[in-house]
């Protein structure tokens, strides 16, 4: 029979008998230690003594004892019992444990995806949380409702009304844990539905068409042209995913005459539209459209954002905007609304504070710096290449001349720089890419390493 | 065969025929009722047209209206046919948004599951979301290890062998949104390895047997008897989810002999032992065997914890502890590891102050103060009512004189408390429940409602 103690404040587990508990007595106390709970110099009960009020064997106490003064936690002086060693310096109470970096892990990275994760607005971050804290009624901290907390969807409701053209209503968001979380869920809804392919575009991320798949949807690229995916003809999908604002990679906004076609579509099929609205925030051009899609018919349109870009991704946080109908769907297979409460409340009053609109300007303007650096950089030091896409969002498409585009990726690995090429965005059924170009991450470097990662990106460059 | 049903975007999962068809569609009906999902003064449909769309009897339908006419969640009246009943509004809370609250939401709540909320340390994991936060590495932001951060993994891997007795190495632990996800995770895992079933006791949540369900895998209750679930014949299911420190809900704690025989089926057989620890932390009996399952054999153990009764289901937050096969297999699937970075960083730091064992003993006091005043409330004032399953968790079984469960439930909702019967615990492949019982949820109330619920439940008791 195991037993349980709580001296000193520490929760000890132990087995009856055998090697099981010395070595739990021993692990706890060697935690205990460890964790500061006894602090060095506190003298420990003789082995006597907590071998009684344990009841178990004395011997087994003295070994525990033993082994920790053998691995320098403890130390055992003749007269003056067993005792926590002194150490010089604690080590590192509850600073981050060393991360096991990849061996292979380049020194610069202009991968696609992931922004400046140094510039996450940790001050502001934290206000937000407090506040969020405070005004949290008891029951935020329960299940909850499905779709997410209902200051998150309202605050939703209001910012993607004002900044994204989306006709939202808190009751129609469901918060889930990203867009790959959000994607994945509305492919089992469509699955569900009957549906057994979507249509998607020639360029995007493997990994999304994975997640689809997964759910039971085969993808089906559409044509692109030099006007981007074209939708006249879409096929008998039923469903169709594309990233309007901004196609991924190749960073032309949809033109109106195919998303009129995409909406007419879906009226006369009553097909749906998966607006991936992955970076919508990042727009330099203000003549551009920059509206969602979803304005246009929202019982048509499931709309998908996340604050992976304008935030981080290590957060969590996406957002559905769905037909009616979908709400329901979508919250009854489970998942939906998994998000911690303390991210989502806090990031209902970092939108309402007005602090998600001061960080996005801030980081537009740095943004819109490294891409003017890039385009400068290029011109002067690579003027064979060229550079598209740019009107927007947080990487470029770099044209390299035919046939260059792997070997310039592996010249880029050699000086130490992580890139892709254009052919890693393209759909295997789409065929060949044809063109050679790399995808430009420009967001993803931390600041002070922005310069260094450009010179190696020019380095590699024909 | 089972069906399915979602008019009203009401999931009806159906068992065939049985005790267990009246059930499920009495349970679907009442839950899309509290919810919302079927608003106040909204029409049913006629019994006849009900049971023709599901293609059952119509008794089913019209014995399953009449239990919710009489628990009041429906009214019938003469040539208007039978409704949702109205119910009068609650008050809106103050300052916070307001929140949707169920209509029939009663005033006591003593249902299992959600530990006192009113009680969440929000100023110490404040302190530890400040401190989590300024020592986090920039690459904590980012899209990070598919098992979470690893400082909670360490974490976690210490203080589970410490105060759970398990086995624990970060490098095989894997964090998930709460132990819901976690399930999920492994049923799909199991299928993904061939298992069309999964062993479970006959006592315990439907939700998480739908989960397993949904997943592919059919759930087949094993027998149960005075000492709790019976294991010497596990079928062949090749994996069996248990509850071994106290069982859900009856409360007993997995025998020694009955143990030994799942491991040892395990090992014979390469079964997997799924062993769900969802209050080991609380436990009120000192003599009473503690420690999880997962010591005796990691290798063939899947040991799934949560923070959800030790803290708040709010945040989402659980832990896997797998074989080492099973983290890549779960990794895979794609949904783990998905909590945001804030939530597992501040448990991490939370745990690693000491403030996860202050919360702790602090709450296990106050849950045995109210398991206490429990006990001594029936003795006095229910005499012929027997608790049991005590020694630990948060919850009590009530048993009842035999024949008066549905009653009481009745006489409970007439009073504003919400309660469960033991039969809504019951597998329905397992037959109807041979007891009479209530299954009391003593840690569910704030503080402050304590002794008006605990009035309430005494006045619904024979």
């Amino acid at each position: 029979m195991a037993r349980s103690w709580a001296t000193y404040g520490i929760d000890l587990h132990l087995e009856p008998a055998g090697p099981g508990l010395r070595r739990g007595l021993t692990d706890a106390l060697r935690e205990a230690v460890r964790s500061g709970r006894l602090a060095p110099g506190v003298r420990l009960p003789s082995s006597r003594s907590l071998a009684a009020d344990l009841g178990i064997a004395r011997n087994t106490v003295a070994d525990a004892y033993a082994d920790l003064v053998a691995e320098g936690w403890l130390t055992a002086r003749q007269g003056s019992g067993t005792r926590v060693a002194d150490r010089p310096a604690p080590p590192a109470p509850a600073a981050a444990p060393v991360e096991r970096r990849d061996p292979g892990r380049p020194r610069y990275d202009l991968k696609p995806g992931t922004p400046d994760l140094a510039s996450f607005p940790r001050e502001e971050w934290l206000r937000a949380t407090r506040r969020a804290l405070a005004a949290a009624p008891h029951d935020a901290f329960g299940y909850g409702d499905r779709r997410g907390r209902v200051e998150l969807r309202t605050a939703l409701a209001s910012y993607l009304s004002r900044a994204r053209g989306v006709r939202a209503d808190p009751e129609r968001i469901v918060v889930c844990a990203g867009f790959a979380q959000g994607l994945h869920l509305l492919g089992q809804a469509l699955h569900r539905r009957g549906l057994r392919s979507l249509a998607v575009e020639s360029y995007g991320l493997d990994v999304h068409w994975n997640l689809v798949e997964r759910a039971g949807l085969r993808t089906v690229p559409l044509p692109f042209d030099a006007h981007g995916t074209v939708t006249d003809d879409l096929g008998s999908s039923g469903a169709v995913l594309l990233t309007p604002a901004h196609q991924f990679p190749m960073g032309l906004a949809l033109r109106p005459d195919r998303r009129a076609a995409l909406v007419d579509w879906a009226r006369r099929t009553g097909g749906l539209i998966l607006e991936d609205d992955y970076d919508g925030e990042f727009r330099y051009d203000r003549r551009q459209p920059v509206g969602a899609l979803q304005d246009l018919d929202p019982d048509h349109v499931a709309y998908l954002g996340t604050a992976s870009k304008s935030l981080a991704p290590g957060l969590r946080l996406g957002w559905l905007v769905l037909p009616q109908p979908l709400v329901e769907e979508v919250c009854a297979l489970g998942g939906a609304g998994s998000t911690g409460v303390m991210e989502q409340l806090t990031l209902a009053e970092f939108i309402s504070c007005g602090a998600y609109d001061r960080h996005l300007r801030s980081a537009r303007l740095r943004y819109r710096r490294r891409r003017d650096a890039l385009v400068a950089a290029l011109a002067e030091r690579a003027p064979e290449v060229t550079v598209t896409g740019i009107a927007a969002g947080l990487h470029a498409v770099l044209r390299l001349p035919p046939g260059t585009e792997q070997s310039v990726v592996r010249a880029a690995a050699w000086h130490g720089l992580a890139v892709h090429g254009l052919s890693a965005f393209r759909h295997p059924a789409a065929g060949a890419a044809p063109l050679d170009a790399l995808v430009i991450g420009y967001g993803t470097p931390p600041e002070h390493a922005w310069t260094a990662t450009l010179d190696a990106l020019c380095a590699s460059l024909p």
